[in-house]
């Protein structure tokens, strides 16, 4: 969800910039852990509306959809670490994502639980360990790092093209 | 974790209880669905503190912390489907399981999405279409059913003997 569907550093940038007016770009962090870069990250992510106020990534509703109707789809969300993101992450993906049912939201801590077919992530740690085909959605702290043979895409669209 | 670390039934019985004076025995609702004996179960589900009140099911907090330090344990829940349950759950295991991490917890709609070796459940619709071998705690709604393969048992002291 996060970083796939939703736009965490959009938050990290608005967040730092509220509280100590820096202003950063995203080839700052190219390859660089997201809580290397922002220093109070963890401030952040157990800050109430954090994940509420999310903007949508590019593509990723209408996309969505149409997987949705081909495929058996789940919505799988690291959440457990920020108990207060429970609520605002199941709500989030209620008002962005009206197709996605409660049957289909899954909110973990570790994803090594979950099984199936294709796996679309922005972290190798979720992606590495997965039983089936692997999608490396980029964001700056993956970007120019190597792909460890997963597909490497840049957006929505491109995952279209491969999966329909 | 309803109905194997949660004794939910309790819930049942207290809500109807609380709003209709109905006082029923475990006997009463042998093999019959929940849903079906309880008649307004949908509103107690959604009613802010069922989940978070519910008693602990003997036996079970001593027996998961031997289990814990054995097997590489995940607790597994319904719980996108009352949405003001997620943290509810989450608030009720950090209280009665403190040794559960947030990288152990998952909530989600669905079961079909985890894997793992061994599952313990007490409804046949998560254990039926799991991969591993499974484990069917005994509750009055799958009491009498035959046991469609999965090994039953009445208590936690019987899991611990055969997984220990």
């Amino acid at each position: 969800m996060d970083g796939v569907l939703a736009d965490i550093y959009a938050q990290y940038f608005r967040f730092e910039t509220m509280e100590s007016g820096i202003q950063r770009s995203r080839e700052d962090m190219t390859g660089r852990p997201e809580s290397e870069v922002f220093r109070n990250i963890r401030k952040y992510v157990f800050t109430r509306g954090f994940f509420r106020d999310a903007p949508v990534i590019q593509g990723s509703c209408k996309a969505l959809k149409k997987l949705n109707a081909q495929y058996e789809l789940f919505v799988v969300s690291s959440a457990t670490e920020f108990p207060q993101s429970l609520n605002e992450k199941h709500d989030w993906l209620t008002e962005h994502f009206p197709f996605i049912t409660w049957q289909q939201m899954v909110f973990c801590g570790s994803k090594a639980v979950v099984h199936g077919d294709i796996m679309i992530d922005d972290h190798f740690k979720n992606l590495d360990s997965f039983n089936g085909k692997t999608i490396l959605f980029t964001q700056p702290h993956n970007s120019g790092l190597p792909d460890n043979h997963h597909i490497r895409v840049h957006s929505w669209e491109e995952i279209l093209k491969i999966l329909l």
